[in-house]
């Protein structure tokens, strides 16, 4: 189950690198990784009104090649893990027009309440988390 | 009433044209605005869990000379204006080594509840009200 | 000569208050402005490779009702004037669900050269000030 | 070697969680790790001016405790690893009221030209390593 996020560069999103700087990427990551919870099914700022938040709690980031201002770059997010504590995201990261890989990161979210309380999704919101499982073994 | 707040440009502040990009500025703004306000015998954080809030409604600046990595700048911010429905704030950013002005600025706040309704803030929370009026007025 | 760019609200561009920051409507400013240009016959990228750039000189926003996480918000932009040393755009952002206006802005912007030295497009780049001027007033 | 940076979390690096959002870490990393290398006696920003930058390759970073508007942290940045090609830098975030500590991370940098091609700086750039290196073993 994968969701390719098309994004432009942002010229604030660059630095005096001439690249774009690297804390932008978790950006990107957290935007297609909406894109893919709702393709599974929830909608993100949906379930936080019914209180339930995934907060991160790991973030990691290899890069590889830089983005740049006039680029536009493809964010492929998937889930590599579901459980009833936490969901672990995998995320790729191309230009658009020749391909390269530019970056790939991963990220670990455990499931909490409002107050940023660990919870058991699967007991708390039994419904989204079967949801979220049965859209992801279908694909 | 006046209050100086330094910063050392971040890197991730630049942008390719090798200055501090433009949207960093009104964060700069409102880190001072912060202080000034803290100075003023109000914590902002804590108005807030009261349940007040004075988002942003007007916004300007003027750009004179850009800032850089390397440079230390000095936020100068303060009240040009307090009512019972706004507050308004005046900025000029310096550069700490040469003292060059680098920006000017302004920004209207109404004062809301949490839900961003308007609100009379001497009306509805007078002992706020009072403690800024007050402190200005001593200065 | 207007342009329509989509954003969908990301999450990093929220605050504590539940909104979008507003240090983030510059940046959309900015997205939609590169857009623009580009309508224009100019990639922006492009010419500042060639030598020239359009820093900020002045910025102005009025927040009327704020964009949220879930919103898709629409942000025009237009050229209210084009001279030798300056251009001068405007903005509106909407909600895109209800068509609600949530922004109105302007940013003046003049030419330089790389040095950020202020120069007069038409006698410097006189290709690049022309098709900027075509274009405009084809439309 | 370390250094504690000093760090009042601004408004706009909350989010919606009501915690400050996780790609505002990394940007906190940077600005204690130009602190830390001058502290080593280079200015970060002088010796991108002589031809040498060091971009982030990899990214890592534990989230323990949400940080919050109103704290003040320290971060701290130490070099676990210098070679010619590489420089390793390790961090840890505290609330500075109550010491709680909030993050973990590292970031990998490998030294490379205007370019953003991969250089030995020990050879390209003999007395700049050996500064570092001198400064690293002193302490």
């Amino acid at each position: 189950m994968t969701v390719k996020t098309e994004i432009n560069v942002r010229y604030a999103e660059t630095d005096q690198m001439k690249v774009v700087h690297h804390a932008v990427y978790p950006i990107w990551y957290e935007q297609s990784r909406t894109e893919l919870i709702e393709k599974l099914g929830i909608k993100y700022c949906e379930i936080e009104k019914q209180g339930v938040m995934c907060p991160i709690a790991e973030l990691n980031s290899k890069y590889i090649s830089p983005a740049r201002y006039g680029d536009t770059v493809i964010v492929e997010a998937s889930v590599s893990k579901l459980t009833p504590v936490k969901i672990v995201f995998e995320y790729k990261i191309y230009r658009k027009s020749d391909e390269t890989l530019l970056n790939t990161g991963s990220s670990v979210h455990p499931w909490t309440d409002t107050n940023i309380k660990l919870i058991n999704l699967k007991k708390a919101f039994p419904k989204i988390y079967d949801t979220l499982l049965n859209n992801i073994n279908k694909l």
